[in-house]
């Protein structure tokens, strides 16, 4: 599992920061999250493809957040694609997605499935689940929580040994929480393989101010990737546009006690100048200014270094 | 007056190349030609501001021409843009450049006028004329011919100080065009004004196959940006697909006389080699293969180097 910035600027770009895109590869899949001006080229220059993308979140319909979609439908379409798209946003996302799907001289050969999200709603795509939560912004948008499903726990080698059971198949049998009986006795799964285990839980911001909803969504996520657009000597601005200052948002990764804060969506007033991660920092430690290209390997909660 | 190449791709974006963007800077002001995605940003990759842009000629409606508008009438209301903005192109663009200029959640604050060119129409800016000129391709385009207004006639100093008029006002009213008397003799502009030059002529092709009007339209013009998408090994292709190769390209720049040909909207299968620009140069020698952020000045045609 790997975090690739694909774009972190604001809503305007910068000769150093693309607009908004985040691609979270899971396996062989990728997860778009925001497709801003743009993310078709910046996947071409990170060393993922945009071939394997299958889902695509919209947070809202800014323009820094989705205006990057007709070009990547049309080179999806260029480069052969056949697989279903599924493309998810909040309200609105019908209308804005579908007329863009075909502008110009174009009708994709493969099939695109918009779909609106609330609050609460959830995408099961197997090998995660994301979730929708309402942001706090001046449109309709949404945060995003990604979730692995839970893992099987942790198999005892050493009591397995203890009781006499033989490496091999039976190991697998346990694991997989049937019981084996070795000799005359039988032993049940729970002797040797410890409680589920949570999958990782990385959460996506979008735009939004800081929000009491977001802190309990994101509890013991291993990366809460939030907007930062402005520091925090420019709340009042932060307040009008419906943006989190880097202050707002560290505080949001202490509440929230997540193990990892990343900075996106960085106004191109600190083009030259570090003062978000640096704000951030005296709050919550563990913070990282993203930025373009940047790539974050995502380890278990419980990985032991 | 000076190009620059900001995207020189054919439809897919590279790694090096961005897709169609040309801006022609003409005194103060800025042309753009073609708008792909990514456009806002390689202005600011550039050293040319977009705020200088008032005036976009699309050639056609496919997404690698025109998807970079939005965010660019986006970021010029960001940026603080007042001044009405004037949008050209085939028909169609009236519907596809409104519905895009509003997406999403956006009002922009200045007026944007959009146009719909045919065939032989004409936009006179003052400082130079663009005329449409129906193009070749697979869907309704354009080619662009840019042409200053006529220059003033060549001043012959040597024969205004034989004919003894003092250096000075008169020397300008001459100039205007006004007969001026020195002593007695009344001395006509045309003793000492040559006649009027024509101003420079830029050719640019968009998408299209070979075409004969073209060639007239390009005749003697001082830069031909012809668009050479394949090599002709590849001719059946850009047959297919409308488009030309670098030898038709170089066809029609040695016979409609042109000072300099410039290849454009290059395929990614080119990215690691020069073969368009070799192919071309067999044909019409004064040939350079674009490259994304290229600059090139434009002299006048009877420029002594």
């Amino acid at each position: 599992m790997q975090l690739t910035f694909l774009g972190t600027g604001a809503g305007l770009p910068s000769p150093s920061r693309s607009v908004s895109a985040l691609a979270i590869q899971i396996g062989r899949e990728v997860l778009l999250f925001d497709c801003g001006e743009g993310t078709q080229r910046q996947f071409m220059l990170s060393n993922l493809s945009f071939m394997k993308v299958n889902n695509i979140f919209i947070t809202h319909f800014h323009g820094d957040h989705f205006l990057g979609l007709p070009g990547l439908i049309q080179s999806m379409n260029f480069s052969g694609r056949e697989e279903d798209l599924h493309i998810y946003g909040p309200e609105g996302a019908i209308e804005i997605v579908s007329s863009l799907a075909t502008i110009g001289a174009f009708q994709p050969l493969y099939n695109i499935h918009i779909n609106e999200l609330s609050h609460n709603d959830e995408v099961d795509l197997g090998f995660c689940s994301v979730i929708a939560l309402a942001a706090d912004h001046t449109i309709p948008a949404l945060s995003f929580i990604i979730e692995e499903p839970e893992r099987k726990g942790k198999f005892n080698n050493q009591k397995a040994q203890k009781l006499g059971i033989p490496k091999g198949p039976l190991y697998s049998q346990l694991q997989m929480g049937k019981a084996v009986t070795v000799g005359s006795r039988l032993i049940e799964p729970d002797e040797v393989v410890g409680p589920s285990r949570p999958g990782r839980k990385i959460v996506y911001s979008g735009d939004t101010r800081p929000n009491k909803e977001l802190v309990d969504a994101a509890r013991n996520a291993e990366i809460l990737v939030h907007e930062a657009t402005l520091d925090s000597s420019l709340e009042e601005g932060a307040l009008e546009y419906g943006h989190s200052t880097a202050r707002a948002a560290a505080e949001i990764a202490l509440n929230a006690e997540v193990k990892k804060l990343i900075l996106t969506h960085i106004s191109t007033r600190y083009e030259d100048n570090n003062i978000l991660e640096e704000e951030a920092r005296e709050i919550f430690p563990n913070t990282l200014l993203a930025h373009d290209l940047m790539t974050i390997p995502v380890r278990y909660g419980d990985f032991q270094q």
